[in-house]
């Protein structure tokens, strides 16, 4: 199965500006080909900086005049190689199960998983559970039974607990929500954006991960697109890391955004709670 | 059953100040003896004036010098008469069942129970149930089980998303859950300020009303005192109706609290879910 | 200046519901002619029942049946009667200057308007200034110069801190600040619902109430229609207490609302900050 | 100058427990002597695992039976080699000013820093100076001048929005509202926890760096010890990344704590806006 990628993005551009744009695949697959094609008023923009980021994520750096800013990118990309998505083996020494800084860093509060406040909850909720797996299939399936996908009822500034109250977010709520919950659990967990091939309207789409067994774990409470077609684009605390555009310098106003992701053959059935590693 | 209520209470007063002080035991009952002794540096200050507040709260104003500010108010009260703690008849001409202001009123969001912003919460926990009596008591039972009673785990800007995330509070955060989820159900709730005997440790306590079949009934989610032998003293949205103490104007610091609150005879038991109204 | 004011809404009722509605004018004017109509599937439903809220206000409450609801409200308005809209006279005996009631009510934090919460902004910011008003002019200034006003940016769990920080919002959250800011002071505060000739685009709107000097005063932060020209319809703590429509059971959906305001002869010039009292 | 700082943490280990200790010394300076003793029951508990964390920081990972821990920590530092704290020369090619992702990590809002939902206010309050270190500089006097240092005012939940609205705060409330009042101007900042000799009372302290002019420069709207004392222990986004213990396992229960904090010498005295480099 390959999967074709890509995103149509156009801003206005109203004094000189850098932005950051987070849209390209991360590293780990093969690529069959790749683009990305930056205008400013028709006129090729210089080559942007691409920088790494976690979990083999490239952020792309552009600076701009005024105008109207065109951002094209485009993939075709095959499985990863054979070696790729292994379970990372005893990483650590000594001590079987401490924890390394990554899975610390992804116990952490963040600014829309506000976790420390919901140790309560999540305990009284899932608590009971065996730890691991058993609490981040549970979590799971609660959002999904208790969170209805509404367009429009949150916004840039809505956490997880909004998600929770409110029982309405779309698929970054709940994303923040499953996150959330584990880590209350003290299970590390982190959020990304993919593009999500079936996702119905197209859009860039959001899941999560967890850690337990060993490994990274994705999950997508809001079962609206098959985890195996899924590409990943950014991986980071919450949405505040992954954005796919932020104005770092300038006025800058988004005007369109258009999304394809595709995959060759049928579209895989995902049961959403079978394990799944996103590569 | 008589029930014998006081509270001294000490403030610091920096500057000419004015005081409100909702202490009192609200009018429904027999009053055997009762008095309000108000000093200043240990001088008799003049007379408060006294304020009627809903469901027959009493509330009392001060102007004060500065100096030591000495509060001590003493009731002890009996059985209310005879006709008082009737459910409320059929008040409302025309159509059975259509709320009147009162009811209105405390269906909705206040300060400390946004009820609005748990509504999907609510009606996913306890919306399945038929409405009225069965959803009041089944949120008071999930309120008691899963939430702490946790002095000083909450301020006095926490709200029931709070009580309800981070599974902890006192007895306002209680009284604040209930209300919030019953408004989130459209069932009118109010906060009760209470002398409550057998608390313990004692101090001043908070329950919460719901409004079905008629009539207020009277729920306290920490079980921690029997309501019956309670007495009423403010009521109101929340705990920002029916604080014990205002400052209107200059500089007052509280010194010192003291309640107490004792029957005649043996404490009533409580099975902390039968009806119960509150005269 | 006489004053033509209406509304139409449409509600989709998807089983039988109750409904309660906030649109007609407070008393207190001339009322020249003034019509309430409520059709179900286009056939007449029997009479709203009328309950009377705070400073004049009329709250209707229909009993629907399922179907298309239409409502329809228009009345005409002369000045009032010469003798409303007098400051109160000195209305508690004894202690100049004690609160009543009225005034305790609305200087207590609500929902929207947290002012437990912002103390200390408040009294840095304006405390300096002498009491009364000049500390809300200065508010209604600040909040005119600091917070833009753009549709959209908030939304019905938006509290006064969310237009403060993010210094956007729309009319409600304009009067929710003032009137947070202002009680922070001591200064009683309330939100007022009102038709308001002149308003681009015309909708309902919405402007606070302080009270200093005896009297309650009306501000708009906003600065979008003229005073002199409003016509009141709710007056209570915040926009809980003044929606111009509540669900009580059933399912219900707005469908339309259209909202006319005018006046005879020019609109008024209002310069913001000359004292106004809305009658 | 020389520093001499030490910790002593006692904590109840219920059942076997993984802690996570952030309280070493940065990596920075010339160690003249360090020790880390840990003990469970007074038994020697085996050596702690080490990860480094952002900026030099150390990381203690141990894993303990049941018992009541005890951690000594105690150092001895001397200035930096020669060769560090300059500052980072053009870290990055091509486009001089873009960010790197260190900065960029740095920009985005956190739990405790909720950058986003400030920009209006920050905007409104500091946009008209020059970018970079005059904001920096009207930041930290503005905080020290509006917030008052109240401890038990804010609670681990509190985010810089309680500070700035509430007018109080502890050292970590200080620090993260320069924080995000920095990043919503597009300024890169972030949290470090420090030994700050002549601090009083003595404590782990906090203060923020903010990235201008190629470099971090350090900041504390506290103003209650100098800067050029402090010894470096963590750095992340805000207080979640650089808590002094986390539980990561089991039940543990703080029992108590206590810091100390020195230098050779006089205690250097600052003015608190002058440009100042942290090692």
């Amino acid at each position: 199965m390959e999967r074709v990628v890509s995103c149509d993005l156009t801003f206005d551009v109203g004094e000189p500006a850098d932005v950051a744009l987070h849209i390209a695949a991360a590293n780990g697959r093969v690529v069959r080909a790749e683009r990305l094609d930056v205008t400013i008023d028709r006129r090729v923009l210089p080559a942007a900086i691409e920088l790494a980021t976690p979990h083999g994520g490239r952020l792309h750096l552009l600076r701009t005049p005024p105008g109207i800013l065109s951002v094209s990118y485009r993939a075709e990309l095959a499985a990863p190689p054979a070696t790729a998505g292994q379970p990372a083996a005893a990483i650590r020494g000594g001590l079987p199960g401490l924890p390394g800084l990554e899975q610390l860093t992804y116990l952490r509060a963040s600014r829309y998983c506000p976790s420390d406040h919901d140790v309560g909850f999540a305990v009284a909720e899932f608590g009971g559970l065996p730890p691991g797996r058993p609490q981040v299939e549970a979590i799971t399936q609660w959002i999904h039974s208790r969170v209805g996908y509404v367009p429009g009822s949150t916004n840039v500034h809505s956490s997880a607990d909004d998600a929770l109250l409110t029982g309405q977010g779309v698929c970054r709520d709940f994303a923040h929500l499953g996150i959330t919950l584990c880590r209350a659990l003290q299970i590390p967990a982190r959020f990304v954006a993919v593009y999500a091939p079936g996702l119905t309207p197209m859009d860039f789409h959001a899941v999560f991960e967890a850690w337990f067994d060993g490994a990274w774990w994705t999950y997508d409470a809001t079962c609206r697109a098959p985890r195996e077609g899924m590409v990943r684009i950014a991986t980071g605390r919450d949405a505040a890391d992954t954005a796919f555009v932020n104005v770092l310098r300038g006025i800058v106003a988004l005007q369109s955004t258009e999304v394809t992701a595709t995959v060759t053959g049928l579209l895989p059935i995902d049961d959403n709670l079978a394990p799944h590693r996103l590569c």
